[in-house]
């Protein structure tokens, strides 16, 4: 996989804000966010990179951050919400990995992306006042995102990254942990830690690599290195949450040698 | 709850244009409503704030648009369109309410901002010619709303605000008017108008007031003041409309004192 | 139809990209081409017209082409990926017509474009190296679409446009090619070339003309052309496809005069 982007641009606005949510396109929390960082970082593009995580599946959203995090820029940062315990006491942080930015609660979201090499730097945000008990991602976390992309001061006090940690969370998620909607079902496995004649077993069927969709004939389901590192089951021109009766959570696993 | 934008930028493009419609994210018609903005309004950030309103319930939408409209900066340009009656004879407005411009058909969309208090101004369309017969977002508002945002002169003629009412309409909607991705469904009440001990009866089901999501216990329902002021069913790390048997027009009403 | 935009900016940013996929709005794909574009067109804005094309159909999606495209000022850019056969051999192209460009993998999906009159050329992109296999419209027609809306060089080689041709589809696709939000049925049929007493026979019903929603009475199906020239099905205050039965690929037919 080669990185999407190569290069930062220099010009004022290089600098580019990236949307990592389970908010959902429909309804208005994406619309108040970007109201909120369009006025406090007035130029700076904003992309929704993922605006339909799994509602409250930290641990999946937790997986798929640095394999969609890592073709961008350094300086980019990310706003990352996905916050079953929105008003409650879990502190918000802001996370400096490998040259990127990222800011959100810290239930977990940021656990495996501080597993990554490079360097890592975490600071812990005040405990909110004055705004909404129920919109953290517009009133807390996308004010800093803006100040950040600013090149602002970090706000919060710097405290040690093993806070980002869960410890108990392998590195690799052996199960389904987004659908999209050709029926292509994304999983928490680094491609990379397979051999390539792994076959996988999901739901009593083993499942064999392919190189991409037109290596295979119609209808036949395969796993693959998608376009961002993670294992991947697909059919090609067809469905394979249907073929193979997959849904977000569905695990699965390696077939042993025999 | 705190406005989310306290005061607008004051650079050339401070301005911005926020979409309020039901014409669906999906589609082609919120592109093509941008096209026109982005060639007419050049460099002027266009926000969805709702694109999926239910289409046709004019009523609801006429509840969310003050409690949605209230946390952006003097100056913001609100295109709003819920539109059954498209092609019909119902003229189009401006409206400019506490220092903010509104554009869109006037079927009763203006009618609650009309009741807010602060400085209020309305204006007539001419009717279209030359144009769709059934795309007036596109074809009608849309220049009206990239005019406003460029700051020349608002079109139309000055018509007495009267022409908003929609007498017979309460001050608040006790139905539910619209069910987010995570089946929270907010409704057209407005929070501060109801005592905080106050029992919501939906279904048959006496639900209580919460501050916020992790004030309850998972699975609990709940109704509480949402980020916007307005109350909203919700249950901790679940689904409202499932738990209570919500659905976008469900009624609810107060519990009286026994 | 008036032309939704009549004539491009002459700023900097005067150009547009649109998009015009199947990618879906849910999931990373759009955000992730849409990186790739800021990041090598900065400050072009990009549009997205069609994210939710069905999935597969090129036929379908090439007679909506040139339909939504026409509103467009010359020098848009548009990005156009309906690609079942992704990673196969099918070469991408970049086209040129009636002063706008295109790009996108050559399947199909720009053979009714190519009948349009006007000035028509072609480019043949070279094999792509060194990118995913599974995500040419990131890897390789993002950076093309970058690189013409910066008015760089034309990438590839000059090739006959009759590489575009399907010489087997009909100048106009009797079926239902996209349902919307509102359950009106968008068709392959330009309204042109109907007369406008005809009536359409679909799933055994007999549908006729009227000029818009409000020309007929609630409830009511009828066919009309829609803001951008196609025949489309409709319901005044409700949805045609349930009304007609319709979904897409349904087939309809004109009805001779007895």
């Amino acid at each position: 996989m080669t990185p999407v982007i190569q290069k930062n641009n220099t010009g004022m606005c290089g600098n580019v804000i990236v949307m990592f949510t389970d908010f959902g396109l429909e309804g208005p929390y994406i619309g108040q966010v970007q109201a909120v960082l369009h006025q406090q970082a007035s130029g700076i593009p904003v992309i929704n990179l993922f605006s339909d995580l799994t509602p409250f599946d930290i641990q999946g959203a937790a997986c798929l951050l640095p394999a969609y995090a890592a073709g961008f820029p350094a300086a980019t940062v990310f706003l990352c919400v996905v916050d079953p315990g929105v008003g409650g006491a879990r502190p918000g942080v802001v996370v400096k990995a490998d040259g990127r930015w990222y800011v959100g609660p810290n239930e977990g979201l940021f656990a495996m992306l501080a597993r990554q090499p490079g360097q890592l730097e975490c600071w812990q945000l005040a405990e909110p006042e004055g705004v909404s008990a129920s919109f953290h991602g517009r009133d807390v976390f996308a004010p800093v995102a803006a100040r950040l992309a600013r090149g602002a001061k970090v706000p919060g006090v710097p405290v040690p990254v093993r806070c980002l940690e869960q410890a108990d969370w392998p590195d690799d998620l052996f199960r389904v942990v987004y659908i999209d909607r050709f029926g292509n079902a994304l999983t928490g496995v680094r491609a990379s830690v397979l051999a390539s004649d792994v076959l996988l077993e999901v739901n009593g069927q083993a499942v064999k690599r392919a190189r991409t969709f037109s290596d295979v004939v119609p209808g036949a389901a395969f796993w693959y290195a998608n376009a961002n590192g993670l294992v991947e089951f697909a059919v090609n021109r067809g469905r394979a949450d249907e073929v193979l009766g997959l849904q977000t959570g569905t695990a699965f696993k390696i077939v042993p040698h025999t």
